[in-house]
């Protein structure tokens, strides 16, 4: 697009550029720099016009415009196809129907909030404005549905990958979808599956992540990477990262197996090892979270002896 | 819908009844009266007009109307909602998309003919008009995903049994979802589903049953109840005899779990006990076919003595 390639000239200057040299770099007309020029403070870039010297970029807004996320990404597969929105009921909504429209592997869909965020078994999730990520991203890998709580897993590891990476903090993983800091939620992913019953068409990573949040803003049960950190992280770091650890995970798995996945989310997950009480389909289990099999499975072992293997249901850590 | 009163009204009538009676009767006028028996002749219902007579039913069309499926059918959820089509691209389409928006348990969408109709792994399914029955269900039932083929075997095992009752005709199942007779494919079931990875939201059953088709514009491979009966086949009574038969499998499946519904299916099956080759994920594998596991699996012993199970793939029964 002729405005981001516009914005990019700018962001490489750091002086005023004439609107002559600008029109005639890009061949467009004076009225039509004009144009793109708004365009872009109405998208909140602030852009400095000065009569006989020009424009200057002085600040880039707190958004995750594709293009912004497209630069310097460099990946093969994840968020080569991003679909970006201001507001949208649920990025899970949106993507579904990309993937029935066949979106190719590795689509995006982002939005600055959600007016109906949701969660796992239909609960909601609060997607303040601006202040988190909020994504849905378009997998095809080749596999049964009965594998795809590996998906799950694989977000799960390459979001705190990339926590670690941009803001030196350490997230965990509660079995089976939970991001948690200092035992507070931190974000959680949802995996939801297109499939004939012999093979997956594709599936959708939903995640929801606080980010700048602020303390008095988020439930008790629940933190932000700002409120950890004591500053504002850049979201848009924050999600290319997290785009880039996806894919590098994704191309394990697809090369070796489950396992490299299974053995890194062991390392991040503060289920195993603990004695817990599972709700799943409304039976109260209790006993040892001993590990996680190669479905995803959380294995179990109970007081008498016997390990059940788990496969959906909400964890509590006992103490 | 006061068409479908008025059709009930004239279905019960051996002879002319007089507009006047009608129009009393429901309390239309007589230009409503009119016109809703314009509506009734152009939908392809035979109705004689005779002055001072009045209006005699001489016919009913061959199609699947959703008022001609409901009277009689007496089942509690399947096709308790009806769409009829004229023609679409593929009920699955259709299905899919009413399933995301809600539609309950049991919904039916049914079309004449299909211009894309499809068959397992993205194969297309020929659906030459008023000659088949081309359906698909949405089915909500509380499972994993990993446990949806049993889907597909219960379909399978309750289209064969209505064929046996309408037509007194055998039909077989190979695995995993072929109907047969004499060795010819008479239909396909597809089960497609709608998951998170610990959670079924819906299944959609799709079925393409041949019924009618005339022997020569059927492929060499296929054939079609009226091939095999030599005579026309009521295609409303075999597909409320369907929809009867995959509720009562249904309440058996939610209420006794899968058990039954594979001994029924392995009565119905002739893949078990033979010799076959499978092509699974571009893999040929071949050996004896010597049961059906509770997941829907094929457990294939290979000459090595190993046992293994197939999820997914095309089985060809050797000679």
């Amino acid at each position: 697009m002729m405005r981001d390639k516009i914005l990019d000239f700018l962001k490489k200057k750091e002086n005023y550029v004439s609107g002559e040299e600008l029109s005639h770099h890009f061949k467009i007309s004076r009225q039509a720099l004009w144009k793109h020029i708004q365009e872009l403070k109405e998208a909140g870039y602030e852009i400095l016009a000065v009569p006989h010297l020009g424009y200057k970029l002085v600040s880039i807004p707190d958004r995750l415009f594709s293009a912004e996320i497209s630069r310097g990404l460099n990946t093969k597969v994840i968020g080569k196809k991003i679909y970006y929105f201001e507001s949208v009921s649920s990025t899970m909504d949106i993507a579904v129907k990309l993937g029935m429209e066949g979106s190719p592997d590795g689509t995006l869909v982002i939005s600055e909030t959600q007016t109906k965020g949701r969660g796992r078994l239909g609960r909601s999730w609060l997607s303040p404005k601006y202040k988190g990520v909020y994504l849905s991203l378009i997998l095809r890998p080749k596999i049964l549905p009965a594998q795809a709580p590996i998906i799950t897993l694989l977000a799960a590891v390459s979001i705190c990958e990339a926590i670690k990476r941009i803001t030196g903090l350490e997230a965990k993983i509660k079995w089976p979808n939970d991001i948690l800091m200092y035992q507070k939620k931190l974000g959680g992913i949802l995996t939801e599956l297109n499939a004939e019953t012999d093979e997956l068409r594709f599936a959708v990573i939903g995640l929801g992540l606080n980010v700048n949040n602020d303390k008095k803003a988020l439930l008790t049960s629940a933190t932000s990477l700002k409120e950890q950190k004591k500053e504002n992280i850049n979201r848009l770091d924050l999600l290319q990262e997290i785009l880039r650890r996806i894919e590098a995970n994704y191309l394990l798995f697809q090369g070796k197996g489950p396992q490299p996945i299974i053995e890194q989310w062991r390392e991040y997950n503060i289920t195993l090892g603990r004695r817990v009480k599972v709700i799943s389909h409304k039976e109260l289990r209790e006993g040892e979270a001993i590990d996680i099999d190669i479905d995803g499975g959380l294995l179990l072992r109970q007081d008498s002896g016997l390990t059940e293997k788990i496969m959906a249901g909400d964890v509590a850590h006992c103490r």
